[in-house]
């Protein structure tokens, strides 16, 4: 698929609307529209000990307060209400976790029966979501390419439509709402973003919020774990390359390649990507923790070390930064260990 | 202050208004207009797995996204300023934690220096935030009655002025808009509040929460820790009276004895207590983590508790449940403890 043809123009038919541009905001209220009443409108939540901490204005757009834990409700719906629309019989997806939980939400949600392809290491909590929302689970692929070889045969023994994460166009359509609400809250509050962060795993919500941004001078920035920088090294290819994964708490995270169609999006729209260090991304699923008092999965937690990182820089002069907190499905135990060693650190201080 | 008196005549006179009857919802529109742009209005979250297993619908008003942690900032804004308009030259409180902070903060917005009294046991994270909002702090006086007494002490020596956690009308018309707001908001998101459920330490939000229901056909529920049950022998003594305090994790409902203004309000108001033990607290307090992704203190989770305890009785038709998440303020340690003992739990199982 070309850049200039992601739009799908099925979306334009329920709208009875006209052709949308290819590359703007043009999706973005459509998509909103479709999605009202649907999905969560989440709050946008501010901390003045984050605030204090950053020398800025952090405005944490909490999607961890989504239905399923995390934005991927937002394109799951708008592609899976299609494909029920198309006469579709079920739908696949393969997903480190999010996708899949969103799935098979979206197919309750348009009684349609869903498999998702996951990998056999999936965060114990995201797996019981999946069956929770009534989805049927196969544990097989350890990243993108081998699972995409799982749905492939499923769809070929079932006849179901796949909803792609990051190459769907409705995917990411749906994914550019939460960075619109975002730009509206903090408008509607008295700000005015100056920079958004976002976290980088297959590139749709980056994608999505280059879409919403559109024209609106605001930077937006990647934030991508140091083990895994896949938009990284697709900007320095000049097209999605698979990167070695070393190993990373951002379970969320670990697509070792950035999509085509999110990648055409952020070449352009992206301002810069910022790799962040396991550390980095422990401490600032702490600081969401305690100081804005949501729990945040370490993919989420981040875009929030990406944002500290940057307004750490001396020469930084944003001033309302956004963050988008993409999700909260998080396994107990793991934010108990990170709790524990914090505060044995600050006893040992 | 008997309890037909305690509307304070000097609101009225902000707002150019005529008297407000003494005990309606009178004081709940005007306290939300003199709030509106100093407090955040809270999102209220809900949960599809905690809807699941109540049986009806759960809507969390999330007062731990409040300034200051707490809805706390509510009464003590609204206080506080009316004094610095009045001309004192400080503040002073006695509190568990939550009502300092906010008396820190609230004092800080109107340029007025604070000392708050806390118990020598306070939780290091409200002793932390107290601090940072710019308040002196005093640890003494294990319950209210002892701190009360080092409150006057303070007064006589510096001749500020003392805000009350419980007997202050200005703080009850404050706590009242939390409530007020939870009502509005579950009301146009399509729901109807046939119970909101309250967490009682002091008395202070849950008898605001009966102004700002009245006449509304709301059952206003209070929960409160089996180890301090302090609002159940009240009712049956027919007035405050103390109680021998077993240890809690609810920090801040470990007040012994119920304020006299809000027990005037709540013994008519109110339609039941529900006592609830320790474990269920820390059970409630780690749903509202997984499930809802809100970092809550012990004392919000016990009115969680208590709703669930509520919508386990096999005679309750309660359908749209309102819960009071009246703060935050939690130290880590005991977060990651209740979540470790819950995985150890489950890995047992």
């Amino acid at each position: 698929m070309s850049a200039t043809t992601y739009h799908d123009t099925r979306l334009d038919a329920r709208f009875g609307a006209t052709r949308f541009a290819a590359r703007g905001r043009a999706d973005v209220l459509p998509a909103q529209r479709l999605l009202s009443g649907r999905i969560v409108r989440t709050p946008v939540v501010r901390s003045e000990e984050l605030d204090r901490r950053a020398g800025a204005r952090i405005w944490l757009k909490a999607e961890n307060l989504q239905r399923g834990g995390s934005f991927k409700l937002r394109g799951a719906l708008l592609a899976v209400s299609r494909l029920a629309g198309d006469g579709a019989s079920g739908v696949i997806a393969q997903s480190t976790g999010n996708h899949a939980i969103a799935v098979a939400l979206a197919a309750r949600d348009n009684a349609l029966p869903a498999v998702l392809v996951l990998p056999p290491d999936v965060s114990p909590g995201k797996l019981d979501a999946v069956r929770t929302a009534g989805g049927e689970v196969v544990l097989e692929g350890a990243n993108p390419a081998e699972r995409s070889a799982v749905v492939e045969r499923l769809r070929a023994e079932r006849g179901w439509a796949v909803v792609d994460p990051w190459e769907d166009p409705d995917v990411v359509a749906g994914q550019s709402t939460a960075s619109a609400e975002l730009i509206d809250q903090v408008w509607t509050a008295g700000g005015a973003l100056d920079t958004i962060v976002v976290p980088v795993g297959g590139g749709s919500v980056l994608a999505g919020a280059c879409l919403a941004s559109a024209g609106l001078g605001i930077d937006i920035v990647g934030a991508e774990p140091a083990a895994v920088p896949a938009l990284t090294e697709a900007l320095r290819a000049g097209r999605p390359v698979a990167v070695p994964v070393r190993p990373t708490i951002a379970d969320g995270l670990r697509p070792d390649i950035i999509g085509r169609l999110p990648f055409e999006i952020c070449r352009t729209g992206v301002s810069r990507v910022i790799t962040v260090d396991e550390a980095a991304i422990a401490d600032a699923l702490c600081l969401a923790l305690l100081h804005a008092r949501l729990l945040v999965e370490p993919a989420a937690a981040t875009s929030l070390a990406g944002a500290l990182a940057l307004l750490d820089e001396t020469d930084n002069e944003a001033r309302d930064v956004g963050v988008l907190l993409t999700g909260g499905n998080v396994d107990p135990a793991l934010v108990a260990r990170l709790l524990g060693e914090r505060d044995s650190r600050a006893g040992a201080a």
